[in-house]
């Protein structure tokens, strides 16, 4: 098993936070996206939609998305469980992330990818005007964030979860797109704290 | 136990077709997008994020996103499986429903929400440009989506499943965004008269 894993990207590190979550060790292959090679021939046959992460195992089986994944872990690996327990708190796991991935990290990656020169190869056509559009929708929801966390130490509720591992990477992502939280969101700093000393956020 | 539901819009129908194939009926409240019934204060009571569909349970529980709902249901009555059988079947449908929702259902989703004068309101600022970027991304997707419709009966394999259900109402609501399904696109001709053919999709 390998998985193709680009470093600091979003989508690569929450992969290898869940996995260090987990104990679960996978040999990585670096893929240089400033050198474009996941839009090589060679990577698209691993990928054809050329993105990373992705998965190979042993029998050259490849599973994209990185919650994709994740679940694969997930489910060969239950514990610590990532992604809820029962169905209420797999369905609120699931809703939460969902909630910080659209609404936060594609806002955050789309203030990134139509306003950073070194994306202009990558994000055709840049679009200045829908990275604008996309700014108080950021600010919007660390806010609404915030006061969700006013009421649960972990974003899904008690138990820490893929929706905090979402989160986190798009908060920290956010210095790649310019962008900086509120130093008023108390709950949110108590939060990201919190998870930020956890060993698996340095993976 | 009940479902806010509004009609056409393609989140509310995935989930109203999943119900179907699994035979459970829940009783609907319609939510009239049209009069913006999801941004008052009453509905922003059931969803703070003013979205449909949203699951209210019968202790007052509520469960938003459409496939945080699915998947709520997929976990209580497990049959028939809409997101895979096994760690390998689940992380594949994982990554096909993700696959045909961000770069089908989203980039339908922004040509339409992006052009539409009926659309003004509701999506501030509207940015003709970002639709234009969007619509060759739909058409490059249906093309790969065709491929991978030569080698399989439905998207994620053999089986039917929650990735079908993403793709078949991404396709439908091409026609609001004005976009029509290229003629030679001749295995997701196939595969959409399958779908069509369900009793489900009427739902």
């Amino acid at each position: 098993m390998k998985l193709y894993d680009a470093g600091r990207a979003p989508n690569t590190r929450r992969t290898r936070i869940f996995l260090a979550e987990k104990g679960i060790v996978v040999p990585l292959v670096p893929v240089d996206l400033g050198k474009h090679e996941h839009q090589t021939d060679d990577f698209r046959r691993v990928n054809p939609r050329a993105r990373v992460p992705a998965l190979e195992l042993d029998d050259g089986t490849i599973i994209t998305e990185s919650i994709a994944i994740c679940r694969y872990f997930e489910e060969i690996q239950p514990e610590p469980p990532l992604f809820g327990v029962g169905p209420l708190g797999k369905a609120q796991v699931e809703m939460w992330q969902r909630r910080c991935e659209l609404e936060l990290m594609f806002a955050v990656a789309a203030v990134f990818r139509h306003t950073r020169k070194s994306m202009a190869a990558m994000e055709v056509p840049q679009v200045p005007e829908w990275a604008e559009a996309n700014k108080p929708r950021v600010m919007e929801f660390l806010a609404f964030l915030d006061h969700r966390l006013s009421a649960s130490t972990y974003i899904s509720g008690e138990a820490f979860s893929v929706a905090d591992i979402t989160a986190f990477v798009s908060i920290e992502f956010m210095d790649w797109a310019r962008l900086s939280v509120p130093a008023d969101l108390l709950h949110l700093a108590r939060w990201h704290a919190l998870v930020a000393a956890r060993p698996s956020s340095s993976a």
